[in-house]
């Protein structure tokens, strides 16, 4: 199982009256890591993989996030980032927020393959992960 | 069960590259419908139930979410916001979040009602939600 | 001179640790109420004067903007917007944002409208504003 | 003039349809970038100045930014940030946003350097810049 780390430094904007990361924030990063991963892994861009593959990109359908800690301006936090498993038409991207050794967030995603649908210019359709994406990404 | 209504017009700028609806905003939009919910039942601001239930406020441990069609700006969504169920120290906030009859995203939150916790300026510990509050949440 | 108004909630996740409106907010604000402005006075969205005019938007190139007093969550604020002077390939658009007979902020933008540069598909120029469209917004 | 350097990666959800930077997100970089100066100089964090010296913060009163060129995901952008000037009880922040060697964005600030009025708690007060914080900040 492959993990990538994205660095994340936190702002004050970042944070809210409670002095402390209002929580979209979090989603933000998480949504900046997951792409991050692919870039890391060596995928190509979707622009590219719609070509080759007729991937346009990887819509999230579930997240589930579970906040242990809060985090505050100042704070460096540290995302690693994996594929956690496998599903046929989708995967589970895993999310793990720390600062130092304390875990922050952890945070586990559904997303899809998605292609367009034929004949339709805005609907799109969940296909099988490329066997050469998921070699990329261990 | 009482259910309370949170309007929200999407904007250009919430939209992404995807002229989709970039989803850590749906948790902006749910943010908000939370407290929102609460001023509705006429449960008083933070400030004042410190002073009288000792509560400060109802931080977020878990979140799930399923995200069911896309939305884009110009579309007007209503936020549905419910107590699901009352759990001892903590309670599921329950959101679904439609444009007309289409149901975009459903959320379902873990949240605590926390003191301050003695002799610990910054801590904070779960204390059982108090009676007269969920009166007013039905 | 036509004045169009667009209401803002201030919202918990909006402010800062200081407890007031994190700046940046208000420009999220301000480009919503640009376009409002421009769908009130009845100017059709952009793909459709893509076609009819060769508008494709109105892209900010300088904005200029003064903060008189601070606001917070709860305010409910109004933001006046209106074209202040019309030049040549640029226009001013005015906002004003105001709680009550306070005055929050006021801002001046540069704007042009853009169409596109021929034989450059990412290119943009500069064209004056269409009649129709300045009798429009008054 | 002492120039400090503040770096950022354009992400994806920092775009918006046009697939260019959305540009109230320039004003959350700039505001950090802000921050980040002073810590680079030297500049105790607020909550102790406001003990030594009285300075609880530095806040914004007047911001005039020219867009230049766009910019889009993928980006990393370089924030160049001095104080252009010192005007007794207010200062100008200068911000120099480039790609390479291209000028994306230039931004002036008036900042005031804030004390609290006595006998009002929340109220605010205008003081001059201390001479060691105008000395760290070159």
């Amino acid at each position: 199982m492959r993990e990538v780390v994205y660095t994340v430094r936190v702002e004050f904007g970042d944070c809210d009256p409670a002095r402390i990361v209002w929580f979209p924030n979090f989603f933000r990063w998480i949504d900046a890591a997951s792409r991050h991963f692919f870039v890391e892994c060596g995928v190509p861009p979707w622009h590219e993989t719609e070509k080759t593959l007729g991937i346009i990109g990887t819509p999230l359908v579930d997240t589930h996030a579970s906040f242990r800690k809060t985090a505050s301006y100042g704070d460096v936090l540290r995302i690693h980032t994996s594929i956690a498993e496998w599903r046929g038409k989708s995967f589970v991207q895993r999310y793990r927020v720390t600062r130092g050794d304390d875990v922050i967030m952890e945070c586990d995603e559904v997303r899809i393959f998605a292609a367009r649908r034929e004949g339709d210019p805005t609907g799109i359709r969940a296909v099988p992960a490329p066997e050469e994406i998921r070699k990329l990404c261990g």
